[in-house]
């Protein structure tokens, strides 16, 4: 099997997979599908869930498209690939839960590939997972980068501290000085070029997969029965307001969605059901909200306590 | 007086006058102060009102900044600017209602000056107004309409065909292929170099902001009273997710605003106080949401109807 089907495999695997969980946990919506199809080759399906009892809008989705010619985007970063095929697979999600002491989740894996007869392919894995929090509570936040660490220490070309650091890079709202959450970990090019090889790589994404949930079911669980008011759906209307602001000024995946069309409603299923904004909004000293803030600037989450793979 | 005072002076008594007329049409909130000082020199006042009756957030800002180097991105634009001293004064507003049945509204009017011992001063106006209805209230179009015709009937400079067809094209929403509202008119340079003279464009200026209020008032009170109930909140969110995505993917002042600091509460201040999304939100046929669709292309809301500037 060529290496663009055996990743495209694993990424369609993990959306049946991470579908049928989220569903199991939900417990009273289902997903629903949406394909597509890309005029120059391939396309995709986007699973989403609204309105559900623990999900107030949830997507997974999976892609996988070729053509002709690297799009000039990419063909920019890579130099001498413009003109040859490419082929591209991904698998994301995004899940905004209702209740606000279930943190908010986002990840995604991606694989590249810039082919050409006669020519050695060059290949590229991207990824990363990241949680988004209303609320402070320092345990979930361990717990997710305890998994997160967990899932690098097999896999020396993911060091956690330098993927953790890309991510809390990554997620921040430049224009407020703060992040979009907790952060965890992201990669932007996972190849040959770092010293990898394709199967250790390909071995890293699958496990990553496979990390997501045990790495937030457990939060899920243990949040969602949580009583909580108008004041708590407020908080978590102004923060799913900076989640729409990263998104749309900052997020590149996002923006390369908008610029290059493509299925707009799969591309912005990343947001959230309902976002607010309220002028120079401040929480009160002390309140768990104001707790909060604190989470929201890059922080070591393991200090030093160690990692237990099966915490969940 | 020189001509950045007499701008300046003329922002300043537009944002008291319009802060008055949209208190007095509120009546149950008043808009508070915010002034921020800008550390290159000058600064200016956000006026903010939400949680009122008519409208669940408003904002009128005034500025008035200057500098010793015009920034980076100005001096792009302007060649020979670069290194000369600058000065900057505008006034915008926008008014997110609570009732669904009556439009947004944004405006905006800037004045800019780059100056420089022994060389003549390069001065522009920039400006604009623009309708954000929910509902497709056809009288409400052409009498926003009519009202920008009139303005731009006394003034040679401003060709209202060719203002609405700029803002027609700014505000549009590309991803979607749709317009954010109804348009109205939008210019970006009124200089020297278009034939004009300060005199005269400053005279153009000033009927703007006067005609804001008669452009705007008479929809307001139309349909401020207007029963709703869910459904049309729901459109009202919706629609306001179109506004946000316009404002942070394509706004030019806020995007300009978010790279290079300043105030941010008052340059978010343009996002409504919610908005909401909705995988592949379709309305039902021929209800008046999916009517409403069909005014987000650009159209001609005069059809030959004689303009009325006492239509208010």
């Amino acid at each position: 099997m060529r290496r663009s089907e055996r990743v495209t495999a694993l990424m369609r695997r993990g959306q049946v997979e991470l579908v049928r969980a989220f569903e199991q946990l939900d417990g009273e919506a289902a997903f629903r599908g949406s394909s597509w199809q890309r005029p120059g080759g391939g396309g995709g399906e986007a699973r989403i869930l609204e309105g559900g009892g623990v999900f107030e809008r949830a997507g997974v989705n999976f892609s996988a498209v070729h053509g002709a010619e690297v799009p000039p985007s990419l063909a920019g970063q890579h130099p001498g690939s413009a003109g040859r095929p490419f082929f591209a697979t991904g698998l994301s999600l995004v899940l905004h839960p209702q209740n606000p002491y279930v943190p908010a989740f986002h990840a995604n894996f991606r694989y590249f590939e810039i082919g050409g007869e006669g020519l050695a392919p060059l290949w590229w894995f991207g990824g990363g997972a990241d949680l988004t929090p209303c609320y402070p509570f320092e345990e979930d936040a361990r717990h997710f980068h305890r998994a997160l660490e967990a899932l690098c220490k097999h896999h020396p070309q993911a060091d956690y501290r330098r993927l953790k650091r890309a991510c809390d890079d990554y997620f921040t709202i430049r224009h407020r000085g703060e992040m979009r959450g907790i952060g965890g970990i992201f990669f932007d090019e996972l190849s040959a070029a770092d010293g990898g090889n394709f199967e250790e790589d390909l071995a890293f994404v699958a496990r990553g997969i496979a990390a997501l949930l045990p790495s937030y079911l457990p939060l899920v669980r243990r949040r969602k029965d949580l009583p909580y008011g108008a004041r708590e759906r407020h908080w978590q209307q102004w923060r799913r307001g900076r989640y729409v602001e990263f998104n749309l000024v900052y997020d590149r995946g996002t923006l390369f969605g908008l610029q290059t069309g493509g299925n707009i409603e799969a591309i912005l299923m990343s947001l959230p059901p309902q976002a607010g904004w309220a002028f120079d909004y401040r929480p009160a000293a002390g309140s768990a909200e104001a707790r909060a803030l604190a989470f929201f600037q890059p922080r070591d989450w393991l200090d030093g306590a160690p990692a237990r793979e099966n915490d969940a």
